[in-house]
């Protein structure tokens, strides 16, 4: 199933793409005019909280709308909605891995990758969504960057989770663009702030149920600025697998539903290049991730 | 106005303590019974939107139980309730100052301070409330030091924020201890894993509002380890003032009401004593500042 969050007559919502349509079902509308469950979500974190449970959930409510007098009415095309970030608002700041590709470990000057797992945070104030517009914020910063990210989103409450029972508590798969501010990451030597920029974070454009991604590292990752081709990776290539960053990072912290771990980003960032190359005004930047889509945005 | 928040029966509420009692009003419970406002908050997170008018209605809501009936009804005895934190769970993870006084800074090794703001987070399932058991995590970590620190409630959203405003952006103060293994520390780079144990952050007893606390920075900060003095300092040593912290963040992240910003501890970590000296089952850390209190917690 792909999930998405959207704006629509100003009431946030969310619900699965419909098959074969550019469009989405509206589950929250769904429960609201027929009450087919006997409690739901308001929110998709919360529905998140009962687990792959809620995927069955939404099933559910898009058949009664299917069987209903009137389905259009719970159908959205993708050009009336307003796109968001498929968790519109983390609970936890998102939660990230640093130089988790051996060639991107490189190509930002660092000998080796680093032996043990590094994770820094993003403000929730950084979300944005696919297609958004975002600032360049050339006020603050002239080293502005990229990184194409598989994202992974958490189903399940976990702390101290085993490696081989890390899949449990992924709920699904997303796209994200870890925007960086190079110098303010140097000048603040911790990441957050060159890290959290409001806009720094885009995701989506679905949240992919993790039941359509059999195998997490193997599908390639590309991203490209203005068409051309920056990052062509595979997650493959990542040095912690997800089941390692899960299992330790909840050895330490206590993981929830909706929590969101960027997994790292391959080689071919900006700040790589020779010379360094850096985002401005008019940039588009889309990550493609097979079996999810393309993020796209543009810089202003 | 000292605010605190708690659990009764079940529900978490929040409101001031009572003058000269060892006893807080409960306001959520006095606005369902009396309806005396045409709409009020359903957690102080969401209370602190309204900004400071935020206080004036928990005043009225006070008012208007002390001239009921049964006042009494509204009134919890300290040992009735069990403490929270003064924000139970920030929307946010909590913002940290690192290394803003010079003597801590020396003590932890660096040659000198920061020349610039350094900012990490601390995940907020770390929260704990005054008088909370916290694990001392002996399975991951032998080197868990305390930290004394003025926490800085922010009361309003912004962006931006020139220093001579940053005032209007607090709406107060509490105490917190940023409880960090040294050993994550240093072994995961990046602060967030070391610093985000479950009950890292204890905050409490009470959220002071602003007006209580002209000048923040001539407070005393003390911490005893089992009564045992071990950092003395006073918060006029802070290398960054609470408006440049402030105003600096707000230059790149977007603060909102609820933000907790932790600015720094003094010298006298257990990290800096000779040899080292890190916490361990049984050990009781209490962090008092003048004007606001004394946060206490015993380690199991």
């Amino acid at each position: 199933m792909k999930i998405l969050s959207f704006r629509y007559n100003d009431v946030v919502s969310f619900g699965p793409k419909v098959k074969k349509e550019e469009a989405v079902w509206d589950v929250l509308a769904i429960q609201e005019a027929l009450q087919v469950l006997p409690s739901f979500a308001t929110t998709i974190v919360e529905g998140m909280t009962a687990g792959f449970e809620f995927v069955e959930q939404s099933r559910k409510l898009v058949e009664a709308a299917q069987n209903s007098e009137n389905p259009e009415q719970f159908k959205y095309a993708f050009t009336e909605i307003e796109w968001l970030a498929p968790i519109p608002r983390t609970t936890k700041n998102i939660i990230c891995v640093g130089k988790n590709y051996q060639d991107h470990a490189k190509e930002m000057g660092a000998e080796s990758a680093p032996e043990n797992l590094m994770i820094f945070t993003k403000a929730p104030t950084s979300i944005a969504a696919d297609e958004q517009t975002i600032s360049a914020h050339a006020d603050v910063t002239s080293a502005l960057d990229y990184e194409g990210e598989l994202a992974v989103v958490i189903g399940k409450k976990g702390k101290n989770i085993p490696t081989k029972l890390a899949y449990d508590y992924i709920f699904g798969y997303t796209i994200a663009n870890d925007i960086t501010a190079r110098d303010l990451q140097a000048k603040h030597k911790q990441f957050f702030l060159g890290k959290s920029l409001d806009g720094a974070c885009p995701m989506g454009p679905y949240l992919v149920t993790k039941d359509e991604i059999p195998n997490p590292h193997s599908l390639s990752i590309v991203t490209k600025v203005n068409d051309e081709i920056r990052q062509n990776g595979s997650t493959k290539d990542m040095i912690f697998t997800i089941e390692e960053i899960i299992s330790e990072i909840s050895r330490l912290v206590t993981l929830e539903p909706g929590d969101v771990i960027l997994t790292g980003t391959p080689a071919g960032v900006g700040k790589g290049m020779n010379p360094p190359t850096y985002l401005s005004s008019g940039d588009v930047v889309k990550v493609s991730i097979e079996g999810i889509g393309t993020l796209v945005n543009r810089f202003k």
